[in-house]
């Protein structure tokens, strides 16, 4: 790795904080921040909380299992990988299993953590918990909330790709996550 | 790809719209929406905004154009791709030459735009508009606002997801972007 700079980039000071806006879906902070440099920036405002699990399963015929359903931020119907909430007082990998099921039916009997993705550095604190799960069979049907309603598709590894390529998958995390499972599969793409 | 589900997933209908919290730097929208099944949910929240362009700049050496910063949404310093905010009255393509040669110096001969990705299509609306550049060379040094402090590295594609595995690269834009330019460079990962 060849770098330009000083090697010396810092993280800033908070010296006040409160949340802005807050309510039991959404909350954004605003921070007073010292930066290196001596300068304070009065007002940074950034989206609190959201972390989710998601999920590349892989059946044994090697199919991967994806959702299609609404969602609102993007007011799109979207293909993606599985994914949901962390609820308090849950693990990562413990919600992942439980919204895999929940979405799609399927369990898997092998879990490998990819590892954390930062949904977006600069604005938001959210993290998304990739994993990997193996061997996934549907073993029951999905149990939706009445404002869910989801299908299941499954797709060869190599369809997926071609589903990201022509931007039908296009949720960050999921193109992500995909590479991160290639990656630990030692898979072309 | 072979899909469980009737196939009738249908977008939410707004029946009422406004900024529940709204400066400068953060918009967070409240809808009133109706349900395909005919629930009303009376208060969905989502960020508003914050479009930017993201880029995978690779040199005549095929190395990869990497910047380090300090993020204050999850208060990490980050390696990530080069990326910045469109501004109003920008294309994507504009702002991704733009923060190319602001955050880094670096120009690049030949432009290939990779598509949109989804940064958290659930909870915000905000795109990133991924670009391949090629042929990128340093022509300048970097400017910087006084509240940025940014080094530059260059590292060889197999190092970049040698980065990604480990979880030194963990922004999912940027993550997503390389998925698709090694694809749109038929490369293995």
């Amino acid at each position: 790795m060849r770098r330009r700079g000083n090697g010396t980039i810092q993280p800033w000071r908070v010296l006040k904080t409160q949340l802005a806006f807050d309510n039991r879906w959404a909350k954004v902070r605003q921070d007073e921040c010292e930066l290196p440099n001596g300068e304070v920036v009065p007002d940074y405002y950034y989206w609190e909380g959201g972390d989710f699990a998601q999920i590349f399963a892989l059946t044994p015929d090697n199919e991967v299992v994806l959702t299609r359903q609404y969602k609102h931020g993007v007011k799109e119907i979207v293909t993606e990988l599985p994914a949901g909430l962390i609820d308090s007082q849950e693990t990562p990998i413990g919600a992942a299993k439980r919204e895999l099921e929940e979405e799609t039916g399927y369990r898997a009997t092998e879990w490998v953590p990819l590892g954390q993705l930062n949904v977006s550095s600069a604005k938001a604190t959210t993290r998304a918990n990739a994993f990997f799960a193996k061997n996934a069979r549907k073993t029951a049907e999905p149990t939706l909330d009445s404002t869910e309603e989801i299908e299941v598709l499954l797709v060869a590894i190599d369809e997926l790709l071609d589903l990201i390529s022509r931007g039908t998958v296009k949720d960050a995390g999921s193109v992500a996550t995909t590479l991160l499972a290639l990656k630990a599969l030692k898979m072309k793409i």
